[in-house]
């Protein structure tokens, strides 16, 4: 309820504010036996970064993961796992400007309205920054989903008005904007440099798949596969929609276009096509999940924008300082991690669905 | 986690299957010293029943609520309010061609995989039926957030192709679809008479809205209010998608139109738009709440399709006996009954947010 | 938080009044296949009825559970159980008395307090009939754990001043007190025919044994198995003390005394004494887990005492009406019922807990 | 269910080994608007440590709590609260004598059994430095009950056969048992002496009260008062038993001798007697809380005791270093730890339980 733990069985609590000593994660409920390292971690951490999409050569050392507890001698041990990042220079900036007045588009006013204080600087707890905890835990969801033999992996499809052409997924990681279509993230980065200048922001839409699912994970009610998915990613600050499969466009198909047919292969069932993104009736059914989901343009613009300050007084805003015109790429990394977690939550619980499952995990039967 | 529960505070956890001998809710929680009967709450049933929009002339008797506890004197006490519909005139149909075979669309593969075993009459737990507990829980949320001065109320934007073209919310009773266009839901009729007659179906956009809501409700992290209302709205069945204010288009638009800028007016915040669908870094930001859902179309169709039986053989289906060919306009309520809960639940967690709001509460500071 | 939820993968969910319409369960997450029926849950609650102990010749039909959901064919579907009894003959008895006062010794002050309100009719949701719903809900935890090879059994180790002088557990069932001693079972009988001429009551101590636990169970930190059990028990009215094993006495014996040495036999590790009660640092250690808890007085008496009403008035009252002068022997099936919904629950969570059954399960390694 | 988490609106999830990098706890859900600082943690913190009942003079600076976040300006802010240990000189000792051999009384056969891998540094997950989390999370609950005007206390009963014979609150903190009898402290002392040269162990009893309890704080059902405080305190490590008020003693009073009579005084109701503990069906009940804790001797000693190891031998264990003969007094602020937080939690959840008390939060009335 307190709002900063998700799932049940895989459970990840984090902490932090943009501009305090720490930001991290406890995962709980890992699996005894993962092997997991910085190293690891750290190849997602790097990815959330400004520019890390850059081959690995990320131009600074910052947001340096650390794990605190849960492994030992380089396996997780069933308890729980501290991630944190320290951060570093926290110079002591001016935000007089700002920590008053509630920039349009951002947390400020829900914040000063429930808890009558905010830690204005960067953001606080509402700041994008708030991100690296879930990236780290997801990480740690990652590893274990691998060793089952699932892959989570999620790409751009627009940037502003920027749309891919093509999904050449294996290209995505070929440009700054992980879009699986070198020439429209070409285009992205002409817009980018534009919507800079004038001190504007754009937003776009990330894709993501799921693959390798084991079918009948989910619960028929409350807990849905997408159900929960749509939690974790519509909980990413900036996003606004969710969609799975054919997703809104579903609404207007017919019956017949929508349902999937079935087939057996290869000792399995599969479908013919694929608009149910995966998901039936809240249970995974054996085929890739797919969803997609919008993030709006970064709040934070330069230009001049009306506004309120904390006293009741109408009141105008520049917000200066450097700010991404668009945050999509640094997220696509975080909607993989949301993804992984949920998935990661489900698969557990699933194991304890049937009563031979019990008898065969106890007594070998 | 096991999957049949919703909410911390304000938590509802439900039961039962379509053809069982009752299904029903346990709303916990809610504030001692709510009045609330069975009547209010059936009204909101019949709008879930076939027909539901008739001007209060519902064509049966069925589904009828009663409640079993928690309601003393006509008030809540504070115990779990149980609500239970029972089934009645279970006749044993005959199911010999569905309970070993997968529907398209249905939850059946998914059910059986996890389970290995499944009430394959009517849907069991995976049936339409199962949302009369929702509803049920709905009501009494509803009558709580009455008393706050919050008012919930969603309708149809399109059903398969036939969308509104004005939005005159007063007339939305006015048409079995729960449109806010007589001339749309006239043209949604026929429609629905060519596909009945086809043996197919259609799907269709909900949107709901939520007035009078106080800002700040919500958490900063993972239980923001959008992520846990889009949780509590994609696990109605066959739901697809949702999005807020801008939603989807959000991602195409700049900062600078996207972001609704502040101003005050009569003592409190305003926003010129509500592109931000009320809700800004998980919080509720004064305006109205706006969200829209996706529903696919009804999987059950009596057109032939391919698919296999549990067996794992190839085969082919043709669903017969009545089947809605829309499911839209009997979800509209049930839409309405899940944003219900989590606002109850959201709007209770904010009163014990600030240390100064607990000593007004226990020492009248 | 809400209060009548406990467990997290096997959920218990109860609601009811004394006086009401219906008190039920609802167990959700209880795994697929399990074969249950009413007859097995009534046997448990003709155990919890006054004379439940007659040799199965209960004095009248009363309390008759109800499966209403998630039993289908015999065997549980992994959808939520829904147990529920109605209540009989609820005539309209003159509560005038006790309406304003509070009963010492009850939970009439504390509700009122809280929540403003209170269904006095036979103490209401606070009624030792609540248990009716613990009991019908332990029965499907029994039922499963015996298919594990788990028994669970408590007897009553004292009523009033009158001790057992020797455990033969076989005939527990043979006096109304399931006193594993029939001496002092007929001593007890005496005691009650005293307390109860003079209108007053008395307590007791019951104990309670777990056979055939699986080491492991339980988690190192805040959800140790004996943890849980406590919350379990002490949640049951009128409980006021729980000890495992040496229990208080382990305070006074010394580290060499009181540590159980291992060793091993058949092929596991056993201990020579059961000082710990079948716990090591909150995990399940393979012996036989043992807990005594101690019930206090039944609080109505018929005796004249000073108490207070709701409005601030100091008064008397004399509380009329049928009392049992004990409720131990009826409280020995509760105990029962609380312990084997912790172990179920618990026993779910450990399936969960290594890498290696992770990929036991999903990948046959 | 993962086990590290306690509470539902006061929530601390806790993390850390023994010997790893750190230990600590995110409290979340603290109300906004709390003063609190390191200073104030850690005095909590150094009663925990070895002498910490020094008059302050604690031997070494170790066991230094930092406050990672949710704190601005000497405030609580909402945001989850994360508090640090950081490990000093984690020196590579031998531990090849435990490292596959279970010690008798300790949690390594469970943790093996469930987990397949240990960290045996020390104990692990399952040494007594967990506690100091819970410490730090409690000194945040404390602090926060402090400006309700609640205040929490324990003190120790016994140590092995030494009982106090003088309840001199005050004195408390004359001697490093925390007895609140000095003269029983000094044949503690003595006591001590000749069990530490024997290489042996004893135990002790702590009791814990609870002061300015606003009354119906608790849940009628499974979130009694009594029942949450119990789990609490029987997660702490070493903990064998649990009674509230005349406890076990209840069980051999009659009704009239057991119940407390109630009456009215300052305008609120007072009871005569206190056996209830402060607790009356599961609500507070406006008197002291008072509950009785039995630890059990620490079970590391060093006499030669007969064992298995993990290859399923019979073994001999001789534990070698510096154990501390009795951890009652450490152990004292941990049991005040985990009331305070256990108080914390179900105060909040109090403050959602009325209709009106919602609307004067929200409209003021």
């Amino acid at each position: 309820m307190s709002g900063s733990t998700f799932g049940s069985l895989f459970r990840v609590t984090t902490w932090g504010e943009s501009h305090g000593i720490s930001l991290g994660a406890v995962v709980d409920g890992c699996p005894a036996g993962l092997e997991i390292n910085e190293e690891y971690i750290q190849r997602d951490m790097d990815r959330r970064r400004p520019g890390g999409n850059k081959f690995g050569t990320a131009r600074n050392e910052g947001d340096k993961i650390k794990i605190l507890s849960g492994v030992f001698e380089g396996k997780t041990t069933g308890t729980p796992i501290a991630l944190a990042v320290f951060n570093e220079n926290q110079k002591s900036k001016d935000y007089s400007s700002i920590m008053n007045v509630y920039r349009p588009g951002h947390a400020d006013m829900g914040f000063t309205e429930k808890y009558g204080i905010r830690d204005y600087r960067g953001g606080g707890r509402s700041s994008g920054r708030e991100t690296l905890a879930r990236v780290a835990a997801g990480a740690v969801a990652r590893k274990f989903l691998e060793e089952i033999g699932i892959k989570i992996y999620a790409y751009t499809l627009s940037v502003g008005n920027v749309e891919i052409s093509e999904k050449n997924i294996s290209t995505r990681f070929d440009n700054q904007f992980f879009m699986p279509d070198n020439e429209a993230a070409k285009k992205a980065e002409e817009l980018l440099g534009k919507i800079r200048k004038e001190g504007n922001s754009v937003g776009g839409v990330v894709e993501c798949v799921i693959e390798g699912m084991p079918s009948g994970i989910g619960s028929p009610v409350f807990d849905k596969l997408d159900a929960n998915i749509a939690k974790a990613v519509l909980s990413i600050g900036a996003t606004k929609a969710i969609e799975f499969g054919a997703g809104f466009q579903a609404a207007y198909l017919t019956g017949k276009e929508n349902n999937d047919e079935f087939y057996m292969s290869d000792g399995r069932v599969h479908k013919y096509t694929n608009n149910s993104g995966g998901v039936l009736g809240g249970f995974s059914d054996g085929d890739n999940i797919i969803f997609r989901t919008a993030f709006k343009p970064t709040p934070s613009i330069s230009l001049k924008q009306k506004t309120v300050d904390k006293f009741g007084n109408d009141t105008e805003i520049e917000i200066t300082g450097r700010h991404d015109p668009v945050i999509v790429p640094r997220a696509v990394v975080v909607v993989e991690a949301m993804a992984a977690i949920t998935v990661a939550d489900l698969l557990l619980e699933r194991m304890t669905s049937t009563l031979d499952g019990v008898l065969r995990y106890y007594k070998g039967e």
